[in-house]
Formats: C-alpha cells, sequence, structure tokens
C-alpha cells in the first residue's frame, strides 16, 4: 500500500475554490455550481488529514478488535457484501464549515483550513449497518466506544459511543451515488455517521476497536472540540467534544458575487445534523424578515433546498439567511469564539452585487455550465 | 448529424436482462442490483423507438413552433442555461413494464418488448421549466397541446396537455444525476414529464409544437393507449391515450431467484405515477398479508423502497405484494385485457426457490458487487 499526497479526482475551479490553510488534500465545493439536490461526486468536498492510501480491494481487510467482542476477526469486502444492504442520503459537513466567518467577525482568524460554506455535500451513500459488522465479530454488552480507524499515512480515528455506532444510519459505506467509493471518499470502504461531524466518518476504514473504556485520540481531545475561554475542558479534552452538527443555512452564491438587477432568485441550502429543517427566512438589507419556500425533498439528515424570489436595485446588497429545525433549534443571532473555529453557525451572511449588465453575471440561479 | 442503431452504454449482464421482442434499442434494468434508492446513470433501463442521433452541444436547436406561440424561435444550450434552475427526483417507467405478466396471466403474448419489472428508473432529473422555455417564445391564452419531437432517426413525437406542460415539475432536463444527460437518455436536452408514461419524456428534444388545437400522433393514437375489447376508441385513437401511470410494486428479485433458506429480508419498490406510496403489503405463500416496512425516503412521483422480514423454509415459494397510494388507488387482483399490453398493474406476484445451501443463492438482499 502506497499513500498518494494530496486529490485524485479533478479540481477544475468552475467546480471548486481552495480555501487559505486548506493545504493540498483540502477542496471546498462551488455551492452555486450544485446542479441539483444531491452532490455529484466529482463536485463533493475533500476533507482529508493525511495522504491517501491507494487501496486493492482484493486486499482490503477490516480488523475487529477489542475487549467488548467475543474475538478478533478480519473481514474482506465479500464479507461486508454478504450482508443486509442499507442506502441512506445524508450530508457529510466538516465541523470547520464557515471557518472563515470567524476571522470576519472577530477580527482573528481561528487556525486551520479557512473555509467558505462549502466543506459540505449531500449524497446517497450505500453499503451495510456498522452494528452487523460489528456483531459478526461478537458485540457483548457493556461495549462504551467504538474506535474507527482509516488507512490514510496519519491513521486517523476518532471514537464514537456505541449508541451512535449501533443506530440505524450508521453505515460502513461502499458506493457514494451509486457508485463504488472515489479514492478521494474512502475507497473502498469509510464510515457514515449520520448528522455528525464529517471527521466521524472515518475514510479508508482499517480497523475497528471496540471497548468497554474510554478510548480517545488526538481528534477528540486536542481537535474537533469547543474549546476556549467560554467552554470547560472536559475529561481528558481541551474542552467539549464535538458530536452532532447544528442547524445552518448556506447560499448557492460566491462571495462577491455579481448578479443582474431585477427579478431574481435567491437559492440556497439549509441543515440540521440529525434533524430536519422546518423554516428558512431571508432578509434583504434593510428589508422584513421574509420566508423563504422550501424545495423537496426534504430530507431529515441531508439538507433542504430553498429559493426566495426578489427584486433587486442595483448596486451592493448583503442578505441575511436563519434556518430553525424540528427540534427547536435556530441560528442565533451571533457565535461564541472557540478556538478550533468549529460549528460556525451564526445567522448566514452574504453580500453581493447586482449589476444592470447582465452579461457579466455569475451564473447564479442558472444551470451549472455543464 | 449521424444516427447510431442500438445503444452506447455498456450493458453488462450483472446490470440489465434484455426482454424478448426488445430489438437492439431496448434494455432492462436488474432490481436486484441497485445499490440503494436512485438508480444509478449507468444501471438505468433503456427504452427507444428509434437510432440514436450523435449530436454536438454547440450544433443543438430547439425550435420552437406553433400557432398558440407569439413567434417562431429557436434556442441554444446557452439559451436554456440563462433559465431558473430547477431539479426534481422523479421515476421515468415505460408503459410496457411488466409486459410479460400478460403472457403469464392471459396465455397470450401482447405486442412488444415483454418487459419483466426493470423498464423503470429513479434519477435526478435537473434543467429548467417546460414553462419558461415555452415563455421565451411568447406562450398565448388559447394553447390546447404541446407536441415535443425528438432527433431520433423516426422523430418520435408524442403531444401533451398544456395544463401538464406548465406544471411545475414538467422539465426540460440537462442532467442526470448530477451528470449531463447520458447519450443514451437523450443528450443534450430531453423532457421529463413527471409521473406518466415514459414515452411523453421525449429525449434527443428538437422541436416544440404549441398548438390551439389537438396534434395527434401514431403514438397517442395507434400506440400507448389501452385498447381492447373493454376500452372505447376516444377521438382519433383505437382507444384512451395513456397519460398517469398506476401504483404498481415491485420485487428486488430476479425470476426463480434462488435465496437461502432461514431468516430473510425481502425487497422491493413501489411507486404510483404522480402518487405517493402510502402502503405496502405481502403475502408470503398461503400467509396472512403483511405490512411491509417502507424506507426513507419517499418521495412521490418517485418510489419507496420497502422491506419485509420472514422466515423461509426450503423450497419453493410465492411472493405477492400490492401497494396502495395517498390518492386511494391501489392494485387490482387482475388485469384486463389490453392489446398493446400496458399499464401492467395487477398484484404483483414472484417465485422464488430458498435453498438450504447458501453459496448457491442470488445476492438478494446483499450488495450489489461493486
Amino acid at each position: 500500500m502506497s499513500h498518494h499526497p494530496g486529490i485524485f479526482k479533478p479540481l477544475p475551479a468552475r467546480y471548486f475554490c481552495h480555501p487559505e490553510e486548506g493545504g493540498a488534500t483540502n477542496v471546498e465545493t462551488r455551492l452555486s455550481r450544485l446542479p441539483g439536490y444531491l452532490t455529484p461526486n466529482r463536485q463533493f468536498f475533500v476533507r482529508s488529514h493525511f495522504d491517501i492510501p491507494e487501496l486493492e480491494a482484493a486486499d482490503w481487510r477490516l480488523t475487529l478488535t477489542g475487549d467488548a467482542l467475543s474475538r478478533e476477526h478480519s473481514l474482506r469486502l465479500a464479507d461486508l457484501e454478504r450482508l443486509p444492504r442499507v442506502s441512506v442520503i445524508r450530508a457529510i459537513e466538516c465541523a470547520g464549515n464557515a471557518r472563515a466567518c470567524f476571522a470576519r467577525d472577530f477580527g482573528t482568524a481561528a487556525e486551520g483550513a479557512q473555509w467558505g460554506q462549502g466543506a459540505v455535500g449531500v449524497a446517497e451513500w450505500s453499503g451495510v449497518r456498522l452494528r452487523d459488522v460489528l456483531a459478526l465479530a461478537g458485540l457483548e454488552d457493556g461495549a462504551f466506544h467504538v474506535l474507527p480507524e482509516g488507512l490514510d499515512s496519519g491513521r486517523f480515528a476518532r471514537p464514537l459511543p456505541i449508541d451512535k455506532a449501533l443506530a440505524d444510519d450508521t453505515i460502513v459505506a461502499l458506493a457514494m451515488n451509486g457508485e463504488p467509493l472515489p479514492i478521494d471518499h474512502g475507497f473502498p470502504a469509510r464510515l457514515v455517521v449520520s448528522g455528525w461531524l464529517g471527521a466521524a466518518s472515518v475514510k479508508w476504514l482499517g480497523r475497528l476497536e471496540v471497548s468497554r473504556d474510554a478510548l480517545n485520540t488526538y481528534w477528540n481531545t486536542q481537535d474537533y472540540t469547543l474549546a476556549g475561554p467560554d467552554y470547560p475542558a472536559e475529561g481528558e479534552a481541551d474542552g467539549i467534544p464535538i458530536t452532532t452538527m447544528p442547524v445552518m443555512s448556506l447560499v448557492d452564491l460566491e462571495d462577491d458575487a455579481r448578479l443582474g438587477a431585477g427579478d431574481t432568485i435567491l437559492r440556497g441550502r439549509a441543515l440540521s445534523g440529525e434533524g430536519q429543517i422546518t423554516a428558512v427566512e431571508c432578509r434583504l438589507d434593510d428589508g422584513a424578515w421574509q420566508n423563504a419556500t422550501l424545495h423537496t425533498p426534504n430530507i431529515a439528515g441531508a439538507w433542504v433546498c430553498w429559493s426566495l424570489t426578489c427584486q433587486l436595485d442595483a448596486g451592493h446588497h448583503v442578505l441575511q439567511v436563519r434556518a430553525r429545525d424540528d427540534r427547536g433549534h435556530e441560528q442565533p443571532d451571533s457565535m461564541i469564539w472557540n478556538d478550533h473555529g468549529c460549528l460556525y453557525n451564526a445567522v448566514t451572511r452574504v453580500t453581493f452585487y447586482a449589476d444592470d449588465r447582465e452579461a457579466d453575471c455569475q451564473p447564479q440561479e442558472r444551470l451549472t455550465s455543464l
């Protein structure tokens, strides 16, 4: 097994942008270029911590180990393919999505890739339930943590509590939008931990440890935590380890987009971890808050597309957007600082420009150029 | 422009079967091999009436004509791309799907491709509303029919009433599951007429005529009608022109499948034209009717996946399945004959075999072999 530094798939500028401090392994989706509800594989954002392993399906093994299993076990792909299949349409969103907004709001950048709003995507993931995989090694009572570990060069690993590991929609995915997992997205097998931060959905899965005790790693104690002056340390962590993603709305616009003046349809998406979005409200400049139209489908754990018809005068504009979910969560007016710049979800604010000369404008409210 | 006889994409036997009388332009999806909810482009059934045109995006033109438009108009792809984009997840199902069941039930084959149950698929279609396209040529009051015509070798064409043409989810699709339309599926542009027979969703769209009068073609008068002893002729047609697809359930099993005996999960899909499925019931051999579990998503106009856990004794079995929708429709116990063998939707019946030697079995309830 060799490791490849960077990303395999083509990264044309019309689909992707490169966040500052993102390095060679991270790339962000231009939401304005999505053709519809699902994010095509070739347009899905990539966030990898280490170099990517080049794996052969025939050589791949998943090792099951730990004191809460009856026996150690090594599985091949064919063993997984013998289990009942499941498929879920779910978002995967980086906990650092919209991190660049901390710099905008606080005047200080949080550490890490300065993501705009495109470190998120929705795909149909097909595979088998993690609980069916664990059962093959005899899962015992008293299990506390499941630690999935990747085969990337840094063996990325972050633990899950047993309840989430056993959930109906926690899966070992073998396919993404009906295709074998692309190498950038974890070929041949990755976790999909519905509604949780993307870092939980470990790629290039190679090992699962199931323990009666807590299994901590750097990734739930020193990173992917809410840490800072306003957050208490919790156990071995420097703050509160992140689990579910919060309610958030996104706008299908580039920063400082140039739109045509006149009648326009503004569009975006909204999502909320494991929940379902019930309302999206928009405010243009100093106008009143208005309800955006929610489109179908609206899948819990994935996202909903919204739109707002409006009349744009020529000149600069500010659009604010806030979403609510079925669990009573809504986007706050402002954020509390956290050192890792995670879970930014204050009321979404984008600035753009409306121009009388339509020819100069960006293809917002237009189809992706195919 | 040249025409290609047959189908462009690879047709591996694990994804497709060739219905009798299907010729070189038609191929059926093996439902047992679908990885999840959406049908990947490479696994989508193909039903073409004529040879496929090889078109260049840059050369493509859509001609708008007819006495209910203010002016004749010719559009390029770039003109469509300037319209508001829409995306819908919808089934396309051939009106002749399950036609082979007529031969089984009546002892006489209806004319045409002897489809099993796989002349159906669900994809995300992205493009622009047909009504926005018609507006570019000044749609006038009093329009009655819209006739879309394809650029295939036989200029396939079948009219739509204006109300359906103007519906929110009647679209000119430019993409399928986030990819440009594959050539087999209508590149660069096709109609998607939600909930109607597949023949309404004209591929390789080249012309739209909008008329104040009825515009009949062979395809709504001599074919794609319900015709026969029990159906009256209607206007110029030999029967009743087919519009909406009926409620129908499908089983993700091959004919005469060989499954493992013991605990098994039987799976399938159910759909109903423009409606949403509310219940699926199954009956195994002489047992009672039981409710199958419906999975998410359940999108109106697309389909819902269902499953039933059961205990299979070794030997032959018969599974019956019937679905209901939110409009009060359900599958009838038996069909009335129609000459073209369309809209078969009597209670679904499949026979299969349960075997103690699991190694011989088919990968039902297993992932597609990737």
